[in-house]
């Protein structure tokens, strides 16, 4: 077994920047749901492209949510998680939306229209791994060329 | 891209109870937090294993949570996931956690006392599936021998 530790800011930053698959959490009426979404990063602000019409939609907007990214070594049984929490905005501004588009748009695996765009801002962001003596930069989800 | 497809509930079970780590949704008075946990499945509940003072103990149980687990495959871009959504209660029969801990006790890669087990019943259970013509049991998270 393991210690838990903090990551730092950058760390956190840097680990979230290297994905582009992570889980939002957002509160219905019924409770709690977690969704895979695929995401981007821009300067300040974790990008999701979704179903105009679908649950993160109806439920994300306005509202405090939280968004995770992970990575884990089975055979070595460690990992980090990083989290951003705070309040989801629809992406409205069509000048914002259309730098996103050219830059860092989200690019969905998952078929379907999914233009609707939601940011969540990077303010409240922790990250933490297990144990020490390995580099969380070389463990990402996405395997690098 | 490819269609997202639901998960029949036989797939569900049998793709959790294949894992070991997955993420709990809890609602704090600040919002969601989304939190990497190790599991066990047993006839007909997840089960965590927690620190009695920690974040998950304090704002879980009594309260609607959500638990998920996925795994994708960068390459292919495609997928699934499962989620668990209910009320989380608290593990004090002593005869039930000596008997999960004989058998399905989750064994966290964490160090720390997590003497305190939360239950999440499989009541409601659902999963996703990016795309066809792959067998999700043949993605698992943890490599099998």
């Amino acid at each position: 077994m393991a210690a838990l530790h903090e990551l730092r800011y950058s760390e956190c930053q840097a680990l979230l920047r290297a994905g582009i698959l992570g889980r939002l959490a957002v509160v219905a009426p019924d409770g709690p749901h977690v969704v895979p979404v695929n995401y981007s990063v821009t300067n300040d602000a974790v990008i999701i492209a979704t179903t105009p019409d679908g649950l993160l939609a109806r439920h994300g907007p306005g509202t405090r949510v939280a968004f995770e990214a992970d990575h884990v070594d089975h055979g070595y049984e460690h990992g980090w998680s990083v989290m951003v929490r705070g309040t989801l905005a629809v992406l409205d501004d069509a000048t914002e939306i259309a730098r996103i588009r050219a830059t860092w748009a989200p690019r969905p695996w998952a078929s379907g229209s999914r233009s609707l765009l939601l940011k969540l801002p990077l303010t409240e962001l922790s990250g933490r791994r297990l144990g020490s003596g390995w580099d969380p930069m070389s463990e990402l989800p996405v395997p690098r060329a």
